[in-house]
């Protein structure tokens, strides 16, 4: 995507060196800094300090991660062992996220019974390319088959302003490009269809504020950040027309992980009347899991990510104490918002209800599986 | 309530000077900085830049501004003229305060008929005073009311921890003493109850980190600061046991305008069964409004609330710019959570449910008046 009239990606490999490297989501909207990926450790170090962070962008890293392996690979090690111990540290790094287990494994399995270490490396390499490049189509795709239900609203208000209301950033800079929740956002955009977005700043590392304002703003699509408390007074004054987020991990019953806060704002839209879409690639659906709240494990971060915000200040980014020093803090990053309050996700395959019967309808691959 | 082991309150009249003095709140937890209040136009700045905030202090800063108005009475002015000036200009400051209006009133119906200009600034300040004293005593009785319910679930845990939510700062410092949601808090803590308290941060002023995590800190009591996304999952999972929260007006159909953020807490508490409470003392019910929603007007304050944040830095407070320069924000200070998602209401008269029904019969003489 566009960032100052230069095309952009959160991650790509350097075309000489075959480095690869990733924006620093961290220091955004501030500061757009590149980080090179030498090591497995760079690469944990960037999905575990969230350098890079939303589902699709971690598969890709994960999945660019086993190629930073194949080609650090000891010549004395045995490969096979070498390699799993490093797809088994690769796929630690962010426990909800079940996108860097599928980008990882898609990578391995790929690369697994090469025995030649440079075939081993380009097989890696191209598989990472592979997977890049069909998150990318997948997102377009998801702009594509949702597009339709921000102009069936626009046709029901006459061509009034569609106001859509997002939490977190599932833009381009979570995925490759389009983003999940963004893309039909930016295809309507593409239609001429008048929108506006209410951004949720989404605390604690304020996603939304930081990332999605600044994707949206480049764009140029119309935007205003609310604090995550606002959506429900919105929602009740008719201020919201649609709510679409992305998701870390759905189960094939239609519970939806999202960033903590998700589950809050579909309470107020049902409560509302407002319908409620999820957009994902196919891979963020875990098929193996039946009860979201019950079996998604949530992983509780640092206290003082809660504590400290980042901003600008005096010309240089600074982070501040909010409470008083001696309060403790609590982190959990994600919450699980249950099927039933969910109208339906957006797919690459296309729109369903959050049933298991309706997902497997649109997947029925994955019949046998479940 | 103690600080540092010193009496304090959040509002006072010097006994020497007799000048209002206040505790600029903006500035906790890192700064303890007391104000004085010379003029209406001080008092009203006190209001409008949340020196001071919170129903019941606000109250009681409109009744101290009325005594501040009438010991500037200008000599060659009408006093009724002035004075009726002045209360409507002190009124204005906060559109959503109830308590606002009441506490103005209260003071001016007092001495607009009392000639003499000393017996008047007398009166004035006693009115004051006894309307300080009296909200003192309502929090009081509020704790003594409320912790029963506190207590009743403790009993059926067994004497485990009890885990109380709270939103914003309904504490002391949004009152004179003991505080409203935090009464049966302090009550129950004095009790030796095991209870916890969960504390939204409260975004975008940061009520909850910033005040209630210090007055509870202060006090001793056990309590953990989350983002305002996170009490979905805590009530998902059980680590919720009640919510009590204050208002800042409340209708007497049992509708709750309270800061922003608190209609979606009390979706969630009903979406997992947990109780959800309202702390007041009755001079926040507004009996000539019906439907909260409709009716009460939403204060829309300064985005830039939204969009700078600020904490302490090097051993100083400073603000930092958190979304992009250029991107809009929107700050709409309160919501309407409708009296269908309230359990009840604790007031310094007694406990009951949140219907106009169960409200006029525990205050029988508003009947006529609605």
């Amino acid at each position: 995507m566009l960032v100052d009239g230069k095309q952009m990606r959160p991650i790509w490999l350097d075309r000489d060196t075959r480095v690869v490297k990733v924006i620093d989501q961290r220091r955004l909207p501030h500061e757009l800094i590149v980080e090179d990926l030498y090591t497995v450790d760079d690469v944990i170090r960037a999905i575990k300090d969230m350098y890079v962070r939303g589902a699709p962008l971690i598969g890709v890293t994960g999945a660019f991660g086993v190629y930073v392996a194949a080609r650090n690979a000891p010549q004395d090690r045995q490969k096979d062992d070498y390699l799993t111990s490093e797809c088994d540290r690769l796929k630690a790094a962010r426990p909800t996220a079940v996108n860097l287990f599928w980008g990882v494994d898609r990578v391995y399995n790929k690369i697994r019974n090469i025995e030649n270490p440079a075939e081993r490396i380009d097989a890696a390499r191209t598989e990472a390319e592979d997977i890049a490049e069909l998150e990318a189509e997948n997102c377009r795709r998801i702009g594509e088959n949702g597009v339709s239900i921000i102009e069936d609203i626009s046709r029901k208000k006459g061509g009034g302003t569609v106001n859509v209301l997002t939490h977190c950033n599932a833009g381009w800079l979570a995925c490759i490009e389009y983003g999940t929740a963004t893309a039909p956002i930016y295809e309507a955009f593409e239609k001429d269809i008048d929108l506006h977005v209410w951004v949720d700043e989404t605390r604690p590392l304020n996603q939304g504020s930081r990332l999605t304002a600044w994707e949206l703003g480049k764009h140029g699509v119309k935007h205003t950040v609310i604090t995550d408390n606002a959506g429900g007074h919105l929602m009740q004054h008719g201020m919201v027309d649609l709510v679409i987020v992305g998701t870390d991990r759905t189960t094939y019953t239609g519970d939806v992980a999202n960033k903590i806060g998700t589950y809050l704002k579909a309470l107020a839209a049902r409560d509302n009347g407002i319908p409620f879409y999820v957009a994902l690639p196919s891979s963020t659906f875990d098929w193996d899991l039946r009860d979201g709240i019950a079996e998604i494990p949530i992983e509780e971060r640092d206290p003082d990510e809660v504590r400290y915000v980042d901003g600008l200040e005096g010309g240089a980014v600074k982070r501040v104490l909010v409470p008083p020093a001696d309060s403790p803090a609590a982190n959990y990053a994600f919450d699980v918002t249950p099927a039933r309050l969910v109208n339906g996700f957006i797919t690459e395959r296309g729109v369903c209800e959050a049933s298991e019967e309706a997902i497997l309808k649109l997947f029925p691959e994955k019949s046998k599986q479940v």
